[in-house]
Formats: C-alpha cells, structure tokens, sequence
C-alpha cells in the first residue's frame, strides 16, 4: 500500500494556508517522521517558492521513510513534451517520483482545455513516456476521473489506458470536485477495472470532501482494491479540504488491519498533526476523529463508573495507539465517579476521602448550575479539590480593587487598575495600567505581589475566552470567562464567572495565579 | 424518511458547549426553520436545565415542522416502569414523541449495567409498552449497537427484537463508539433485518464519528434501506462528535435524489448552521461541507478563468440550492461583487453609484483585515453603506466616558459610566450605574441621549458576544463584540473590534443606537 501525502501541493490550496520554503521543509520531515512512503512537495516551475523548495531539499531534505514527489501537469496541448517547460521543471527536480495531471473528463478536455479527445490522449501517453525514458516512476493524477467516467466512462478509461499503455505506474482517480459517496467511488472502480482488464491495485484514489465523505471515499477505494491512497495532513486543502492522511491511515491499520505504517510511526500522529498546524497556523481542531485534543474525551456522567472499570467498552480503539489520551471532562452531568476519575488523572486520590469526593461534587454542582463550567478549565478544578483537602490557601487576600477605563477627549483609550491587597500580613496598594480592563488588573496584582512571589514574573497569560451564557438579558447577562496561562513548562485554564465581566476575569485571573505559585513552592 | 435531530441532546455533550435554556431554545426554533422531523431537546429529570427546557417549550415553542422529543434510558433494573422517576420524568414533558435508549451490547449489560440479558430485554419491553399505552410514538436507541452485534449478534437482535414486539416505532442502531466503517454498517443492517425479517425501513441510524466517517456510514445506512436518520447541527457531539446532519440532510437531497425536507429550508442551511454556531459560541468551520463560507470557494490560480465561464464543471452542486455562494479567492472583483449583492439584499442599489460601491468595498476590506466581521452584523454593514451613500449621519458626537469597575471592601462589584456627548448643538453628562461597564456605558448614554430622542428607550439589548481574535497575547488580544438589540418590531446585530473590550462594545452600542434612530425616524 503506497501512502501518498499532497499535504505540500494540493493542501496548500487551502484558504488562510501560505507556507514558507522552510515552513515546507519542516512538515516534510514531520511527514516522513510519520512515515508516509511519498511527500508531494509542490508544483516546479509553476510556483517559483516550490522550485526553491526542491532546490533546497536537495541539499538539505534527508528522508528516512518518504520519496519526494515533484507535480505538474501533462505537456500542454501541440507543444512537444520535451519542449514543455513545466514538464522540463519536473525533471529537473530530479525526485524520483514525478505526479502529473491529466483532464479526464471529456467535458474539461474540450471546454476548460479547448483541445481534441485525441490530442489529450497524446499528451498523457507523451508526457509518461518521457518520464518513463527518464527512469522516473509515474504516477498519473486522473482530474475530475469520477464526474468524467460518469458522464463519459468510454473516455475517461481510455485516458486511464493511454498512462498504463505508456508506463505509468499507478492511475490515480481523483474526486476533484469532492461530490462523490462511497457506494459511487467503489461501483466506478469495479467498473474501470473490468473495462481496462487490469487489477486494481494498479489505482490510486485522491478525494476532496465536498460531501463530508472524503476519508471514507479513500477507504472504499481501500475495499475495492486500490493500493495506493493520498490525503494531507489534518484534511487540509481547497474548499472543506483533503481526505485526512490521519484518520486515513489509522482506519486502514486500526480498521483494516493492513499495516502501512514503519513501526513505530502510528504513535506519531497526534504530534505529527499537531506540529504541522501550529506551521500552517491553524488552530488544531479539537474534534478531529483519532488526533483532536478531544477525540477521546467522555464527558457523559452516565458512562464515567463504567469507564473507569472497562475503557475498552467505551473507546473504539485504545487512545494510546495513535498518541493520544483519554480525557475525563467534569460537568454539570457528571456524578461523584467521574470527579474521582478526573481527580485521579490530575494526580489526587479521593477514593479514601469520601466526604471530600462529596463536597466537591456538591461544589462543583452548584457552581456548574451558576454557570461555572470546569470541563476546559483544569486548574481551577484542581484547586477547589486541593482547597477541599487543605493542601492549599490563598497566597494573599483582596481587600478591594478599581478599574477605569476612559476614552478620552483625544480619542485615546487607556484602562488602569488599581488593587488593595495583604500578602503575609503586609497591606499593599498598587495601580498599572493595561491595554485593557482586565490587563490593566493582572498588571496591578502581579505589581502587588511581586515582591513575596518574584516567580509570577515568568507566568504569561496566553488566551483569554468569553462566553455569555444567558442570551436574554442583554449586557446584564452572566459571564464566564475561561484564561489560559503559560509558566513556559506547562500550560493551565482557569475559570471565572459573574454577571460582570471584570469580575468574572478577576476570578479567573486569581487562581491562574493561584495555580501558578502552588506550582513553583515558595 | 424521518430527519432526527439530537444537537440539543446528545450534541450538548460536546466538549466546550454548554447551553443556556434560552439558547436550547432558540436552537430549536432555528432546526424547525430547517425543517427537520424531531426535535430531541434534552434528558429530562436527569439534567435540571432540559426540565425547564421542555416546561418552557410547552409555553413558548411554537414549531412549524418539528416534533419536539423527550430523551432517556429504559426503566432501572428491578425497578417498576411505573416508579422510575427518569421514565416519569420524560413522561410529564408531554412531548409527543419519546426517544430513549437501552443497552444492547452483551457486555454493557453485563459490566456496565451489572444485570442479566433477561432483566434488560424486560427493561425494553415495559418500558416501551408503558409510552405505547400512554400514547407516545416510542423510538428506541439501541446503545453500542454495532459494536454488540459484532460481539454477540443473538443478543443485540433480540434488543431490537423486544422493542419492536412491546410496540417500538423506530429501532436506531447507535454506532456510540464511533467505530464503524460504511461497508460495517450496510453489511451490519443485512444481517439484522434477515435475522428480524422486518424491513430496514423500520430501522434508524445514529452514528458518531471516532473514524471521520460518520456522514458516510449515516448514508451507507440509508442506501441500506434505513428511514430514519439522526444527527448533530455541524457535526457538535462527543469526541468527534456526531454526524452533521447538514451534510446528511444535503447528500440525501442532492445526491441520492430524495426530498426530506420541505419546500424552501435547504436554502435555510448556510444561515441556520451559522447562527447555531453564534448560539454555542463556536467559531464556525470554514471548511465545512456543503455551509462552510470557503465551501465553495476556489484558489487555484489555474481554474479560475474556467470557473468564470463554467462553474458547473467545478463545483459538485450548485452552491445556491443550500443557501451559500461560490467565492473567488484573491480576486476583487468577488469582493465588489458580493458586496453590491449584499446591499441589494438591503434594499440599497450600488449598481449605479460604482465610486460608493468601491469605497464600501475598501472601507470593509482594511477592516476585515482588522477583524471586523459583517458577516453576523448587518445593521453595522447597512450603517456603513448608508454612510457612504451620505444617508445618515451620527445622532451625536462623542467628547469622551469614562468607566468605573470597582470590588469593594464589602465585597460588592459596582460599575458606573459617564458619557460627555454632544447631541445637536447642546453638550450633555450623564452617569449611570450597570451590572457590568458595558451595561453601565449604555445606560449612560442612553440618559444622555433621552432627551432629544424618547424613543431609544423602547430599545433593548438581548444579547452580548465577545470572541478573542488573536489567541498569542493573552489580554491584550483584539476583541470583537456583537451586540444584538431590538425594538420589538425587528433585531438588529451590531459589531465592534478593538483591542480594548469595552471600547469594541463601545463601538457596537454606538452602531446599535444610531441603527435603532434610524429606523424610528425622528
């Protein structure tokens, strides 16, 4: 089974996505650290910034499982291949893999090409053959091949014969414009292998997913005999994007049982995926089947006793295979079970202290049923469960705080807050200003009690969330805020609601700092 | 065939969504503007807020195509049907319909539920007897359905088998963990309905989407014969979560030819699963099938041209029939295009006014670059065309406010605002007290503004949005606020960016206002 990654070139297409040349070295590696067999790495000649990609992977790309794969398209119409210069591009990559595309729906061929039947076969079986003559391996991407071999399946075989005729290596049907079903993908191969009389595991599948289908498009062509598969990482690409490579894979190894990966590689995903959306700058999608941040979490109270007896009755495959982890959300639905899971995973055991396990269920009860939500929010959980075992006071108190925000005559905005506090018995007052309301107090505490705890100066507040949970009441609604706060070495989330904004953050931003002392020991 | 939907219910599980019983409301009105056939709107008696969902639902849902569903579980082992409180429970919401589920994976019953195979099937039986006998159409969800018959094919058949004999009208085959693969669930459905000897049209589908393909295996299940088809708006749910029901409901309209939706709600969908996203405060997927705004949109330099001339040989369906349209990446033109198109939408021809419609185009351009958004907001958008047009002017001018959040010694958290304007000539104070600085900015300014215009006291603002742009500078990130007012004839959505979150509410309130004048004409 060849796994054929287009991450580089076809899910570069995606919108929000512009990766640099060395953005492209990077997930290249991280490819092949996954162990796919090929990385189409772009489009020479085409794209001046993919040129330079292959230039530079020449001298600096070493690859331990993957081949690079240069793309381009057949020779244009009445022009000879070996006077193309996108053709003359490919070669000059000197990958020893080209992919190359070809119109094979009529339709295209006459419209968008505005060339003969003919003279489109030509072009394939010339620009293989060239190849081929080259010592290349061909691997011919058949454009728009569902919708032409639905409209037109006599032409559309006839365009997959010229590539075999001429020496390709493997055709690859492309769901170009992402509107096919599974049942539609595997009757057409069935079809065009019993029309071309060759076997096929000589195909290749690439799916777009139009129709929310593309990794299960990918996976009946798997059914039906396909042996070659290309997907990109995450699903990225043009429109809702690519089969995604990973859930791909993990369905054909874990589903199939067909191994395809290099041992030790399928552990890779979660960080593989990952690394390469903090490159394209993507936010990773919490959701996504197998490597999202929550693909293994249970939040259902009912299940949580159950799960924490028997998990295989409630994972469909065991989390750790693919490097990720099972995750138990605290919520308003979870019961006493899930909060000793939960407090387990953080590393405290209330299986001896019944009351405690008691009393922070009831906690966490009302103040979900106030709107408080601990399910994104870690640390503030583990603080109420430390609180609720006496393992952790409050490093100082409030007496009171002022913040005001002014626009003033000049048009400028300043905020500036100003906190009253006692840390170890000495009352300190202190005020700073912010960029905001709610930075201009975390600026005034981490003032204030900066001189006992020198160590907040490390923490960074790296994101900051706001819901309105009651949407009838206008402004007067109740707020919650969710912080995320970073010491470098590890990341936390705290939470914080009130019917005022600035409350809310307050809360949020006490035990962020909270949180963050009990971590370094004074 | 019967459109089920479970975002309110088995789609509240999903990790960070938590709805408030306003929200659970106007979800379901948006679903019954999409035209589905149920509506399951929570778990009553197990989940305080889904009680008050349906209490209030009684009083103030009024649905023009759904039916609204009660969700639980079968009676207790070795209690009466009778005196289980959850039974009763769903019972008392009154709702036509009841959906509850029952275990039928051997295993489950065995471990999980700590009964015997006799007593479960019993469970089923009597509790689908009770609602058949009180006159509630029953569907039974049959819990890790595959998962079981894949187990002990005898023992989940005789599940379906019991509710089915005690009076069932749907038995949903439940893929809980989200493992299935196409090919599994159709080979699945064979097999049951031989060993049942009832027609697969008898049977539902639930399917989570642990393997990606939850769209598809919901679909393989349909071309098996099944009429009933749950699923999640965009996909919200567990884990993965659950199958979208935009893409099931739009494949099985446009791809498979049947019409389940009545007339002019396919065209609801784009708007629908959107306005559902602003309501869970979940950023909506761009790259969403068939409702994502980049769906349809193109990049690839060379198709463009071709596009222009032929869209129907580049996208799998026509992007109109579901409400969305087809973009053009990086071209202007699009920009200027959809932006006349928008206006027209408003009622505002910029067809003849080319010099306004380019300035409107570069005013929105520089601003969305700023992460303004009028997607949500069109009373802002309105506002700046009808600037542009030299249609209307401020009602006022601000000189400056001031707003002041204080924690006080006694534990109260007071906010109050002062607003220095200048309303038609005259120069006006006002200071107000709120329950947060917003509220307390727009009370202010409503004192100042009274007097010459009486009637923004029939305003109200009904909801307050704050998302964070740019999640890399913890509180100093931009942030975008949308405000939506009404004045009981109609709502409006306003919005505001800027760095600091009252001033970006600022902005909003100001736009709300001015709209809100405009509309009453002085």
């Amino acid at each position: 089974m060849q796994i054929f990654d287009t991450t580089l070139r076809d899910g570069a297409q995606s919108e929000g996505i512009s990766y640099s040349v060395a953005d492209k070295l990077a997930v290249a590696r991280l490819l092949d650290e996954f162990g796919v067999g090929f990385i189409e790495g772009g489009w020479p000649g085409a794209m001046p910034k993919d040129t330079e990609f292959f230039r530079r992977a020449r001298e600096e790309l070493e690859l331990k499982h993957a081949k690079l794969v240069a793309f381009g398209s057949t020779r244009k119409a009445g022009v000879h291949v070996e006077e193309d210069p996108l053709v003359r591009a490919m070669l000059d990559t000197l990958t020893p893999v080209v992919c190359f595309f070809a119109k094979s729906d009529i339709r295209h061929v006459e419209r968008a090409l505005r060339t003969t039947p003919e003279e489109n076969l030509a072009m394939v079986h010339d620009t293989v053959s060239f190849f081929v003559a080259n010592g290349r391996r061909v691997f011919l991407d058949c454009e728009h091949f569902f919708d032409g071999f639905r409209y037109d399946p006599d032409y559309a075989t006839e365009v997959a014969r010229a590539a075999f005729g001429a020496g390709a290596e493997r055709v690859v049907l492309c769901d170009t414009n992402g509107g096919m079903l599974p049942s539609w993908i595997s009757a057409a191969i069935g079809d065009l292998t019993a029309r071309l009389g060759v076997s096929p595991s000589l195909l290749g599948i690439h799916c777009q997913n139009d129709t929310g289908c593309a990794v299960a498009n990918t996976i009946a062509a798997v059914e039906a005999g396909v042996e070659h598969v290309q997907g990109t990482a995450n699903g990225y690409g043009e429109r809702p994007g690519n089969a995604d490579i990973f859930a791909v894979v993990a369905n054909i190894q874990l589903k199939l049982g067909r191994t395809v990966l290099p041992d030790g590689c399928l552990e890779q995903m979660v960080r593989v995926s990952h690394a390469i959306a903090e490159i394209a700058n993507i936010a990773p999608d919490t959701h996504q089947a197998y490597v999202g941040a929550a693909a293994f979490a249970h939040k259902a109270g009912i299940h949580a006793s159950a799960i924490k007896v028997d998990p295989v009755l409630y994972n469909h495959v065991d989390p750790i295979v693919v490097g990720n982890d099972m995750k138990i959300l605290v919520t308003e639905m979870a019961g006493r079970a899930s909060i000793e899971l939960k407090s387990r995973e953080l590393g405290l055991d209330l299986a001896g202290r019944p009351e405690v396990a008691a009393s922070v269920t009831d906690q966490v009860k009302q103040r979900e049923a106030e709107g408080w939500s601990y399910e994104a929010a870690d640390a503030s959980f583990e603080l109420l469960v430390r609180g609720a075992l006496g393992e952790i006071t409050s490093p100082f108190t409030l007496e009171s705080y002022r913040v005001i925000v002014e626009h003033r005559e000049d048009g400028a905005v300043v905020s500036e807050g100003t906190v009253k506090v006692r840390v170890r018995g000495e009352r300190i007052i202190a005020t700073a200003e912010g960029n905001g309301p709610v930075n201009a107090l975390d600026e005034a505490l981490r003032t204030a009690l900066s001189k006992h705890f020198p160590q907040l100066a490390s923490l960074e507040l790296t994101d900051y969330k706001v819901r309105i949970l009651e949407g009838s009441h206008g402004t007067g609604a109740i707020t919650r805020v969710l912080l995320e706060t970073t010491d470098d070495l590890t990341t936390w989330v705290t939470v914080g609601v009130h019917e005022n904004v600035v409350e809310a953050s307050w809360h949020a931003l006490v035990d962020a700092l909270t949180y963050g002392l009990s971590r370094t020991k004074t």
